[in-house]
């Protein structure tokens, strides 16, 4: 099968089969999250208490973890809803957000890559290059290092860590060590709204929840949001207020057509 | 007097007095919540530390309990203020979010009823049957059962509890152990936004503030709702973004003369 | 440099320089302060663990505190961040929202002007007037007394603290103490949605990056969120959904010369 006929296939699968994605997340984008779970056809739950996440991750299809507004104690309940994920099979996605702008961030994203399977790594060039002890330049939480190449730095990161590595920018790489791919979907608005690096990561949970590889599903996690964010632009006109619910309004239309047509996939 | 004109002159009333509604609620829907409290005609509140819970709900008209990303400290504030607004017959509407899913949601949605009077509970048909003591399949945060008799699950649970029951989904039911009322406003729409649910929790915790009886609260809340929700969807097309914006403004611009003319409420 | 002059220079310069704002805030505007600093042309930073708060202000040009849902720990959190900010000459503006409400809040507001030097207070009339040691009359987070003499307030709490005083509402008040300032922009429709105050604080955090004289920098950011908040109401008639987003439009969309056309702002 071709790999768009694939995420297509994927698309179809996720909305017939709602499969229940449990984020572990920060505060800024919970509600958008959970909102581009239910527009990708999903089911959100948002559930951080240290009491009940090996519970809740029982139901889950995919396990996201984001540490965008992290704290120890978050950290503890990532790390046992991550074993106990690991335990049950249900894939782990991770988005180590502001990696490298504190010890508490560094730390806290090695000792989750270092105690729980990771099916999925999503971040910046800077987060993925930083966590993978490459070279990387990052304010707050943004990405502002020019880098030189982001396909060596995906496809060594994910052969030492196992993981499947996703870079998103400009243009997307997913490798898994061995596959490499370029995603051309997206737009620049998608950087005027907050969160939407967290909603691409909440995409590939998506995926992961109906798709075996995870090189295929961070490919399809991304190039189906990159496919809602070109639709949401073209009707946005530079406003992001208005790019921010035509990017819902997309996900939710985007049909598995809209794949077959759009996707701009590229395998190396 | 009519039902629908006593909702109609409760709105009125909310519109006039702008009560205070106190929440102690989930990081998802916080800002939602507020902001469908604004549009309503009241004023929302956050507050949450143990330390000033009691003091904040002095001042409201009603509190508000939702226990959608709860942790036991959560929990503790809840009951302190809830015990609280007991004693200063402040009534307590509470949304026992996901209850059934997790032992900590069950065991803390079964403390809260037994240590607080509650008003009005409020949850989707698995919340409330689990809760009630019925059978219910819960995924996560969302109702997948099938609910042959959910008018008796209300009546008996409001006998039982002394609650009045609110049952929301394609037909609305509330109970208060005496009259039951079947609410049919509402759209499908309404289930692909995040915190719809906890919006008409909110609703009704509105029409407490102005309204004595609590089975009149339940019912004024949620056809209010569900009015703003058939508005919304009318002018939406089936996009969820779109429709979310124009949920807030159908609600900021319901008028009485609305309910008069839309409540679709039975009563049997 | 006439005033205007110099808040269309510094709202080029925010553009420029991308300025990071270190948000220690409440978690119901969270990513609404977020997505109001990228309009802005800044980039918004949320973090609020105690590990991490006085290594991530190393990175901002402004930190911003807001005690909106506030409890003891992360009240520490902001005054080790905040004193970190003095030592590094960071400037901080607070929003001591809810101040006068419960003890919690006029204790905690009250240590944290005590033990950080704040650049800017951002209040509405009650907020500030309570924190001042004035009368002041509040209702959960919203000011409902009828102030006499604002401007006395301002001026006085100005040279009283050493803090420039920002009050807004239907007019703005900003004073150093020496110093005065009324701004006319804004709008009423910026009442209906929950956050405009807390964006407002943000803005005064964007200008302050770039800005030396924090009377100035105040003054710059309630003109150039006053305007956007009239350009968004003049297309959304009414309905506080669609003003929401209209907001986030016009402030990205706003330039230096709508600046120099719009601003009413008249020293006293």
């Amino acid at each position: 099968m071709e790999i768009k006929e694939e995420i297509a296939a994927d698309l179809a699968k996720i909305r017939a089969t709602k499969p229940l994605l449990h984020h572990i997340t920060n505060m800024v984008v919970m509600n958008e999250t959970a909102n581009a779970t239910l527009c990708l056809g999903a089911l959100p739950v948002m559930a951080h208490a240290r009491e009940e996440v090996e519970e809740m991750v029982g139901f889950a299809g995919t396990l996201i973890l984001n540490i965008g507004t992290l704290y120890p104690e978050l950290v503890e309940s990532m790390i046992a809803a991550g074993k106990k994920a690991n335990e049950l099979n249900v894939p782990v996605i991770f988005d180590p957000v502001g990696v490298g702008a504190t010890k508490l961030r560094t730390d806290s994203a090695k000792k989750i890559i270092s105690e729980v399977n990771i099916s999925v790594v999503r971040g910046n060039a800077a987060e993925v290059s930083i966590l993978g002890g490459f070279e990387g330049k990052i304010k707050g939480v943004e990405s502002i290092g020019g880098y030189s190449n982001l396909i060596n730095v995906a496809k060594e990161f994910a052969n030492q860590s196992g993981s499947t590595i996703a870079i998103t920018g400009k243009v997307d790489i997913v490798s898994d060590g061995r596959q490499i791919a370029k995603i051309y979907n997206g737009d620049a608005m998608l950087a005027t709204v907050t969160g939407t690096g967290c909603m691409a990561t909440t995409m590939i949970g998506g995926f992961l929840a109906v798709q075996t590889d995870p090189f295929m599903g961070a490919v399809g996690g991304l190039v189906t949001f990159g496919l809602a964010g070109e639709k949401a632009a073209a009707v946005s006109g530079k406003r992001p207020g208005t790019f921010h619910v035509a990017l819902y309004d997309s996900l939710a239309l985007l049909v598995p057509e809209d794949i077959m047509k759009g996707a701009k996939v590229e395998t190396v």
